[in-house]
């Protein structure tokens, strides 16, 4: 029987063990003792079976993945590491096509199976990181989903050309519009929000925000966000990512924004970042917001960390938010599937009859364990197919 | 040539490749094109060697490595978490000689060679904890120093009977006197830190003393342990461990009890805990402060979390204290290192010749590489001695 395959032995979400029919790329059904004449049979050996971990904050087009080592000495401030990248770019030769896949074949050896990527738009690299990821997503179009938010790294309105540029790159085929820090980049809140969402209103896309800000600045900011997410009816397409001001120790204007990000259905990026106010996790889970992860820029010139395993990163989350019950650590998990999957409005996902059979297997014996240990990946399909196999994608990279 | 290894083509610290002689458990020369005429000799292959990981802050009497996984189900308070773990200690049957030994397997694979560890001494476990690892440590006197700190984890006076079983585990072979929370635990700061350094005095050993407390709380117990170092002229001889108020945004503050820590040489232990405030690394080491790092607990009945590496540590600590630049995520490596050995004052640490072979090798480019990819350990050296190679030890625990 041609696109079946017969997953055999393996726990949902940790759950009794049972087996699962694959057809056509998706879950056909979810009972133990599945005769398999004549298809093909994977042997799950009881491990975990997860649907595809979802990477929802990367750059695909400017890690070092795979370069060698490239020491880091740029400076503390936001806009030397902005600076120095537009430097480096052309200096160490860093190809976007070539890098993006690079990542994108780690990623699928960590069980990843879709990818929201922020690709920089800017007047001295163009529409080239766009170009590449493109490439990328096509090459990669059978083993990896890949989304692509237009992004506008050095600024929107300080750099002339660049709103002319972010258009061409909806039309070559991004699907978010991305933006960063109204106030501290552009340093013209109103000028730069107006731009993004104008752009979103013209492509009919949704957007997603780079939002470092902090404190009452990143309130501000965020208050911004909010009434023009009301004004045009964009409920619900919308995306913060880092949202840093909702890590703030004056919990009532966090209340406040979260009241607000509820209501208007906003979804909230988190990368867990350690050395930076992140948005409570469990808070913003009790009042129903989408929440996702991110391994945001891996290995590049912003900083040398950062491995794209998604586990890895629900237990980065669950250690800066001090998660330490089973239940507590499982919603770090949470916010790496489903919550990811949510934000990027992905049909089928899940684990059910009929969801797409974006799949990963893991050897733990809870999904605690899963995350704290993320060992190597047993298994890993993309709508049925194996891509990944202990350890190893089946798929390779320049 | 008995008790002779020659250690071919390393590169010490990243640097230029050389070879190893060791003899006698220790480093003999370091130079290249070494002759190893009638001598056994490893191939390093060009591999990073640094000096054995000092792992010099953790639990290993109360470790659940290896008994199934165990749902974490405490209550958030301090308090609460201490309850549990009495509680479940019996109900689990933690035996702390196995569970010892298992941690001490899991951190050999990983390049440690020595240990401080914190063993519980409480009216309710009585001195069996110490009993178990002091079988642990006569069981791999040859694979690893371990150091053992008496230890009051359910307070000294609240529990009458606890101060007499302290001095009875100094009796049994603990290193270091224990302390922990002078107010939040005891409630009587002035009397716990009286009877800790009476301690000290009596049995001639240094302290290494807990500290959660935060803001102006921690810093007042951080006065009363100023005052009885100098009285007592113990200069050198004390450690805070976590020292949470020293990451206090109250910078001002924060600095005049840094002034005092550097005055007094007292070192200072942290995890690079992400949900709590953690003493900033780099203003430490900026004051010479000696600054060591620790697993904590690993995997018990307080959190899930903990792999026993200490390179994983440096990453945590790196990503806690947005250490980006090489130079910076070396530090974080120093604190797993040198700083450790600095605090348990290790004699003949290091890689110049006459120091101890206790020796790691790591396949990076770079020292910031082996950091953030902390891979497998192709070979950890005890006194000269292979005690792990690939990842795996060549010692077995029950
Ligand atoms: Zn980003
Ligand atoms: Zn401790």
């Amino acid at each position: 029987m041609p696109n079946t395959l017969l997953l055999k032995n393996v726990r949902p979400m940790a759950g009794e063990a049972t087996d699962v029919l694959i057809q056509d790329g998706r879950i056909a059904r979810l009972t133990s003792g599945q005769v398999a004449e004549g298809m093909a049979v994977e042997d799950g050996g009881g491990a975990i079976l997860l649907p595809g971990l979802v990477e929802a904050h990367t750059h695909l087009d400017k890690t070092l993945w795979g370069m060698g080592w490239v020491p880091n000495s740029a400076g503390p401030r936001l806009i030397d590491k902005i600076d120095n990248e537009r430097t480096l770019k052309g200096a160490l030769g860093i190809d976007p096509a070539r890098q993006s896949a690079r990542q994108v074949v780690q990623s699928l050896r960590k069980g990843t199976t879709q990818i929201r990527t922020h690709v920089d738009v800017d007047t001295v690299v163009g529409l080239s990181g766009m170009e590449g990821v493109l490439a990328t997503r096509e090459r990669y179009a059978d083993a990896m989903d890949i989304e692509i938010v237009a992004f506008p790294q050095s600024g929107m309105l300080v750099r002339q050309g660049t709103v002319e540029l972010l258009e061409e790159a909806m039309r070559l085929g991004a699907d978010v519009v991305g933006g960063l820090d109204p106030c501290g980049i552009d340093r013209d809140p109103k000028g730069h929000l107006d731009a993004v969402f104008a752009l979103a209103e013209k492509f009919g896309k949704p957007i997603d925000i780079h939002l470092h800000e902090q404190a009452l600045l990143g309130a501000f900011s965020m208050e911004l966000i909010f009434e023009r997410t009301r004004a045009l009816g964009m409920e619900g397409q919308v995306t913060i990512s880092h949202a840093f001001c909702l890590g703030d120790p004056d919990t009532a204007m966090v209340d406040a924004l979260l009241e607000e990000i509820a209501a208007l259905d906003i979804a909230i990026m988190t990368t867990g970042s350690a050395s930076r106010p992140v948005p409570p996790v469990a808070r913003l889970a009790r009042r129903g917001i989408r929440t996702c992860a991110g391994s945001d820029g891996i290995r590049d010139t912003w900083g040398p960390y950062g491995s794209a395993d998604m586990l890895e990163r629900a237990m980065l989350i669950g250690l800066r938010n001090n998660f330490r019950r089973d239940d507590e650590v499982e919603l770090g998990l949470a916010v790496c599937t489903t919550g990811g999957a949510a934000t990027m409005r992905t049909a089928g996902y899940g684990l059910a009859e009929g969801c797409n059979a974006d799949l990963v297997l893991v050897e733990a014996e809870t999904l605690a364990e899963a995350v704290v240990n993320h060992p190597e990946r047993k298994l890993v399909l993309k709508r049925g197919r194996v891509v990944a196999r202990d350890g190893e994608a089946l798929v390779t990279a320049p």
